[in-house]
């Protein structure tokens, strides 16, 4: 059986990503031998297609996904589903052109989405793995990814796509098989994780894990981690936006402004009140162990992990990388970005730079779609 | 009863200063009636002096610390004492020469270092104030630092100098008490707290508040949140470095590298132990519920409270402003610090920016002694 999101297992108040409908689910016998040399004996794929894959089957387009989001990444073929988290820039005619190429997009391995992961039954004892799920990285993901493709009997990849930990898939996806992918277009990420990143994320695990709910993982079919999760989406929320959208959205702004009395401790400032808001709205439909997993992989991240150094996995790389950094990103600073395809220049890898000027950080390749429509349509045409 | 700092009542695992001792404690029966309307019936403040008073009572400079920090600004009276915080600055020949001022440095209102706060007895219950204790603003600080200095009967002040909440207080002395303060001298904050400082107050609150032994806020006694308070200061220690700082001393280390496995799920890079080094040395010397309510001073900082307007709050002040930038502050941006000069010399101010260059982020003024002494002699001697 596959080992699929189980809602009933699980039992209110588990979150659920209300509405998905699970376009395709691949599963594999493993094993598959992961990057930390520890083995997964079975792994399910959850993954939407998008356009037809032309009978050459070389018009594929590969898009990864952020922290928290999933495979929805456009609703075209079904406008009563959710929207998708890029729906502007997919769809006939636009960016990513469906009437031209074949667009895939697969949960990651570790999230909570039909791809395997923390909430998964663990095959061996019939229960959730938890925490004894192993430690995974992005070039885990990315040979997860590998195995669907075999299974669609894809070969090459016109592109592959994302922003964030999507860009990061993106990047190892050009290290790891450097002969399947033409270009690789990676937003507001970086080739190895940044100790400040590191340390957000480990303000996050620690918000977790300190919700006695959590119980060491354990809190399947029992109460849920709420509080510890939503404590870890109110801080990442504040890295994905920026003092300036900040002050301009919210300033010093109270909520409820006429009834307001700002000496009652707990009367909330509007940039409080839509933290908690974006805060207690995951808690809906995520996963905390995945949270756990999916942000230890980014700080796992590191382009050179395995070879003789950073250059020298660079140098494998034959896609042409095209990178995007966000003005105000404040998670993966502009300068960051650039340096990466500076340092990629030198070691003999085509790529470009270009800067997405916008208020809104590291979320904006989620906001300004004008701009990264003529980014990724730039790209792809080039 | 001066209701001041009482270990034996809390109990372990409580923090303590330890090491500290008080030079003066001084009570006076209030009523102290606060921003909020509320009144305190009574109030200790507890406090530290270097160098004498001259006979005319005109050479006081009152230091404000900062948010975790205390009186003890410097230990030059007693080699013995650990360390003030900053020892290098205060002191015979020092850039607050104590053969030429009398040096003031008091705890604040809403603290745990011997000045009412929180964790004082009410004397209306015979218990901790806890969640009972009044919402405080920075003004609050400032009119029981006036308080104390009727009391040592001081009419002026050549200088209040403070960095960070201390800064705040600076900013509000000029405001609320214009005739009193020659100079003003604020280091890395600004005029009115902003939108993405209040929203990394209110993830560190939350950590607190989350923290099942908080038990909302009446945990004197018994087990202290120190899971909560210790999170809290995780996240604050982040904006108090810079991505510059980080990336230079910790980078992708992993601590105790030749026996790390870094897919071991806990095991730990050198940024995460440092920080949970950090978070956890506060526990054992901070009350949680002074840092809720020192946060939330921070958070209602706004110099034009209760003025017409932020300019005509601005118009008030008659002392010369130095302002104090930190080029890799992410708490205060230099930008913002520097825009507080412009807007006051816009309303007649007279006020000086000056940007301290450092990678050390919002904490260089407790780091880069060198600079900031030639700033504070340049300020003094002006």
């Amino acid at each position: 059986m596959p080992n699929h999101w189980n809602e009933e297992r699980l039992g209110p108040p588990y979150p659920s990503y209300q509405g998905q409908k699970w376009l395709e689910l691949h599963s594999f016998r493993g094993p598959l031998l992961l990057t930390s040399g520890a083995i997964l004996e079975e792994v399910t794929v959850n993954y939407q297609v998008y356009g037809q894959l032309n009978s050459s089957r070389d018009n594929a387009i590969l898009v990864c996904h952020a922290l928290t989001a999933g495979s929805l990444v456009a609703s075209v073929d079904d406008p009563e589903k959710e929207p998708g988290w890029w729906d502007p820039l997919v769809g006939p005619g636009r960016a990513l052109d469906t009437n031209k190429y074949f667009i895939i997009c697969s949960n990651v391995l570790g999230g909570c989405y039909g791809t395997t992961g923390p909430a998964s039954t663990n095959p061996k004892t019939g229960c959730p793995y938890a925490m004894n799920f192993p430690v995974i990285t992005i070039r885990d993901m990315v040979h997860v990814q590998k195995f669907l493709l075999d299974h669609l009997k894809i070969k090459s990849l016109k592109a592959v796509i994302g922003g964030s930990l999507g860009g990061m898939q993106a990047l190892e996806w050009a290290v790891t098989y450097p002969h399947m992918v033409e270009k690789v277009i990676a937003i507001a990420c970086s080739g190895r994780f940044s100790s400040i990143g590191i340390s957000f994320n480990e303000a996050a695990r620690r918000a977790i894990m300190n919700d006695p709910h959590w119980r060491r993982g354990r809190y399947y079919g029992g109460d849920f981690p709420r509080q510890g999760l939503a404590l870890a989406r109110l801080i990442a929320t504040i890295t994905y936006r920026s003092r300036e959208s900040f002050e301009k959205r919210f300033g010093r702004l109270l909520q409820e402004e006429e009834r307001a009395n700002p000496f009652n401790f707990f009367e909330q400032f509007a940039v409080e009140s839509y933290l908690n808001y974006q805060a207690n709205k995951l808690v809906r439909r995520f996963d905390a162990n995945s949270y756990l997993y999916l942000t230890k992989a980014m700080d796992l991240h590191d382009l050179g992990m395995g070879y003789a150094s950073f250059a020298a996995a660079l140098r494998r790389i034959r896609a042409v990388v095209y990178l995007l950094g966000i003005s105000s990103d404040i998670l993966f600073y502009p300068q960051e970005v650039r340096g990466l395809a500076v340092t990629m220049r030198r070691e003999g890898v085509l790529s470009y730079y270009e800067e997405l000027k916008s208020p809104h950080g590291h979320d904006a390749f989620l906001i300004e779609f004008p701009q990264v429509k003529t980014f990724l349509r730039d790209c792809l045409s080039h």
